[in-house]
């Protein structure tokens, strides 16, 4: 890298006091509209411990916008030159306008705006993968930005959206994934080419559903692993299913009509990978 | 019981279309302020199946709320007529009016006041028990009600609430249940009184802790087990962690700090019980 080239990539500094500045709209729009969010290929995540993360991770990350908490916080100010030198923009706002941006009364001190980052289904090799967790039109952003966390957790290999699922970078979402969401491979497909992929698939394809005869701790699931996981209300479609050699099922009792997805998803993942697993 | 009693017990059907009502802001309040609740004793619970839930299980209801798709809805008037027999006071209520006191703009079509039932620590008897679960100063209401709907599904006996937790009784945390809050006996306590019980259970007392030495997998758990999950940020407090004889650790990999609190105790949970869980 030449002179030129450091000068050009390194970043600036910049005070924003209004509240109709066109960034602080840009970020509120980021927050608040998956539309926004898809278009511009932006997402926002939230705390200092975030930013650590994606810069960590190698994220490219476009802003990071710092509160007056931020200023004279060690970690923090670490984060900003980081980003800088990367050619990030840094913010320094007041506390009134990062929770306009952010819409909190008690906004964290650091948020930053980062380039959103899918991996093609191509790029996806079932033979150097553990597992994989296919999420079948998935609703609910809390369960999502969880499944993400326990993904890491657990050594798998990434997520596969099927589907019309919600917002992997909506703000909620990436909060529950705690950081993990810089750490694991997402990649977002359509149902057809999802079922390809199953049906070539060279380990196990497991799917948890109701009409399931297997009891979850049965199977052997030699890896990799695809395990599909369906809809919070209406669990798997039938072709879905049709495509995922066993069908599991995780054993109730009591007067609960099921397990909430991320932590039916949970559950199954150790013991997916519990010969993997160990202190 | 004679034609006196059934009488007085027989409640009544009104229309209210003005969003000054009493009843109206009275369970505005309920929905909005846990204060309000505490001193009442009454919480809401959203839609249908939550209402057929609670009638089933005996719940006292105070006030069925109806919108104008329960009208000729066969389940909705069925769980009407039960209710006002029971004593009930029927609402039928336009979508404004409805949106209005959920503060939601698709609300259910039926919305129940409950009265709320708590179970006192001094009726807990372990001899009788599969599993408690406590939850030491649990503060996400998603959390909260996602395990009250685990520890239905594997047949744990209840929750104990250690310390200062969120409201069980909250919207978000009795719309997580899905229902599963009519089923499990909940117990509220402070620490030096669960410490007592902790001592004393005469099964395994186990706990999640960073610090804990022994795989999760590792116990055998004789029933009744005692298990005990610290808080969402600072996990276990030391004294706390002191009375729990058996300190596991759930295996992770990757870069994940931890695990989502529901998730590990359903991970915990379905490991307690594997022995006597079967499809």
């Amino acid at each position: 890298m030449n002179d030129t080239t450091r000068t050009k990539r390194q970043g600036a500094v910049k005070q924003i006091t209004s509240h109709s500045n066109p960034i602080v709209k840009e970020i509120k729009a980021l927050v608040s509209q998956r539309k926004y969010r898809t278009q511009s290929g932006l997402f926002v995540a939230e705390g200092l411990k975030l930013a650590t993360d994606a810069l960590d991770a190698g994220w490219e990350v476009r802003y990071l916008v710092l509160g007056p908490d931020a200023r004279d916080h060690p970690v923090a100010q670490k984060a900003a030159a980081t980003a800088k030198a990367r050619g990030a923009l840094i913010l320094e706002v007041n506390t009134a306008v990062l929770a306009a941006m952010t819409r909190k009364d008690n906004p964290q001190m650091v948020v930053g705006v980062y380039e959103q980052k899918l991996m093609p289904i191509d790029s996806i090799r079932p033979q150097d993968s553990t597992v994989w967790v296919a999420l079948d039109r998935v609703r609910d952003p809390g369960n999502l930005g969880t499944i993400i966390r326990t993904v890491d957790a657990v050594g798998a290999s990434g997520i596969i959206l099927v589907g019309d699922c919600t917002d992997p970078f909506a703000v909620e979402t990436v909060r529950a994934t705690m950081g993990s969401l810089f750490h694991v491979p997402i990649v977002k497909t359509g149902k057809d080419r999802f079922k390809s992929l199953a049906t070539a698939w060279p380990g196990t394809v497991a799917a948890t559903h109701l009409k399931g005869s297997v009891d979850y701790r049965q199977p052997d699931y030699s890896e990799p692993v695809l395990l599909v996981m369906g809809n919070e209300q209406q669990g798997l479609e039938d072709d879905m299913a049709e495509v995922c050699k066993t069908l599991i099922r995780i054993p109730q009792v009591g007067e609960a009509d099921s397990l909430n997805l991320a932590v039916a998803t949970g559950i199954s993942l150790y013991e997916i990978r519990r010969k993997h697993l160990a202190l």
